[in-house]
């Protein structure tokens, strides 16, 4: 028995023209939406995620308290448990996926929220990485929707570098000769080899790697580290699947879209909502410099840089005590305003 | 006819152990050895270069001077000019390549010196990235024959972060169907695709993407240097000439030697030579960091960062005149010291 919801989203026109048909979107809440339906934390997954993987977070006595929220954790399309490349039938399925923007997901999830809950206000989008980068889609989307939102180690346009570093993580999974233009012939190992070797040294910083801080999550050696967390993530997941998520991230941009037409300066300014911003100093692919300059085309956004060497992964501390409570104080002190 | 010289070092035995048989050192000179053999400059070459690639920063006038010092260019092992995996007969061809360190590098350069022209005493070694590391090697295993080093870009020991950032590289060459665990079937174009689309990330900083920097350089989008710069760059080398490089690189260690047993910290105390050392402030695998710690353990060392968004290809700015000013004031305040 599956311990998420289906949201059968139907027949969805995306931005690229094609129509996905039967659209499902996979979520899963925590606590109790309240009569005033005034009480919503929409929760959106990151890279390669499934709720699984955030719902540390959501605790009794934590910022994401089920006790006094309405949590709704809601996969991205391409997670592999939304719609996604590895369980869609043709003629869309696998390297025929047709790619879902960030605005083809965060418009789904709109209409989720209001079909099946009747939800027209939402008190906080909280994300990580790509679910920073759908919080502010959410943000400028649907201003009038939002009144807060945290944005950690996200940007609202990938920038180009982080379109470099993702080029790099692409091509070393293609590189694998099961590949075959998306229709792998089996499940290509090395290439999800080579994807957790060349993203583990984007994923955490220099210093983290110098303090040998990988020894705080129970590895023996720095090998046993890319083996057994950067290899293993990636191979729990469909390589079509990852491939989906990648696309989606290099061309997420709020702006993107028939309301702001690229630019992003006016949809920056069109994020009324309370916005903390909580990139980490050391993170090599979201910077402090990407947020910084976001941050001064919003209107009520403030920056908070998290002061860690954990680089990237800062942002989902599951295993971090320090940054853990970083992170949830300043969203509880976001959440009390 | 070849526009370098061929140093037959002869049997070379390396620190694994294993002898390597007529082991050839190319090298190139620039102007004239002075009567006292005290105008030397060593210059030893850069991951995947050849001298052809450095010799830009050698004319008159600069602190690289030909009509003032003799300057020598010692192209490493494996970089396809010096004995490699591409030009070495079996059994120690290609794939079953021995692996030569730092280490047995420089001490064949000290005999190619000491054997070819009677040099005792080098007034400079200058390298960037790998060749920086040579010049601290240099500095490690000769004290008493090096009086400046210039090390810029590079460290004395590969830190645990570049490692893992090699790993990447060399996992997405090696996912190449045609790899065949170096026994390549053919040249692996889609692992030099995914290798120049890794290091791509790596190279240069957040920074110079940001402000599209690569239009100095000729390039008509961020598809076209990905695929001019970056992939035609390891497009020119052989495979298993770039893997043995990067395993050189990653195993450097000025300490790893009989003489330091491993300790880092003695290693560099040794090194008696004024030396500056110079990172550029947005590298993002040679660090700031890494060479501050070094250079506080070295006795006559000063750190100077370079002032630039070029990340690592500060280091070598054939095309970037500013970063070129600012390395060439410094050296040439070295020289005259």
């Amino acid at each position: 028995m599956l311990d998420y919801e289906i949201f059968n989203a139907g027949d969805v026109v995306l931005q690229s023209g094609l129509t996905y048909r039967n659209a499902r979107l996979a979520y899963k809440t925590y606590g109790t939406l309240d009569a005033a339906k005034s009480n919503i934390i929409l929760y959106p997954t990151s890279y390669g995620a499934q709720h699984y993987d955030l719902e540390w977070a959501i605790a009794p006595g934590k910022a994401l308290d089920p006790t006094r929220y309405f949590i709704v954790i809601v996969n991205k399309f391409g997670n592999g448990l939304s719609s996604s490349p590895s369980n869609t039938p043709p003629p869309f399925d696998r390297a025929r996926w047709p790619q879902f923007t960030m605005t083809d997901n965060v418009r789904v999830q709109q209409r989720l929220l209001h079909d099946v809950f009747g939800i027209e206000r939402i008190k906080l989008v909280y994300g990580f990485s790509m679910g920073a980068q759908q919080a502010f889609h959410w943000g400028a989307l649907f201003p009038d929707r939002v009144e807060r939102i945290a944005a950690i180690c996200g940007s609202a346009k990938t920038s180009p570098h982080n379109f470099v570093f993702l080029e790099g993580v692409k091509s070393a999974l293609t590189a694998d000769p099961a590949w075959q233009d998306g229709w792998f012939a089996t499940s290509p190992m090395r290439g999800f080899q080579a994807m957790g070797r060349v993203y583990a040294g984007w994923g955490l910083s220099q210093a983290f790697y110098r303090e040998e801080e990988w020894r705080k999550l129970g590895f023996s050696s720095l090998e046993d580290f890319l083996v057994g967390s950067w290899e293993a993530n990636f191979r729990r997941r469909d390589a079509n699947d990852l491939l989906a998520m990648l696309w989606t991230w290099q061309h997420a941009d709020i702006s993107a879209n028939e309301l702001y037409h690229g630019d992003l300066a006016k949809a920056l300014g069109a994020i009324s909502a309370d916005a903390l911003v909580m990139p980490c100093e050391t993170d090599l692919y979201f910077t402090v410099e990407d947020n910084r300059r976001e941050v001064a085309l919003m209107p009520h956004a403030e920056l908070r840089p998290i002061p860690s060497i954990w680089g990237h992964r800062a942002g989902n501390p599951a295993q971090n005590p320090t940054d853990a409570k970083f992170l949830d104080e300043a969203v509880g002190e976001l959440l009390a305003r």
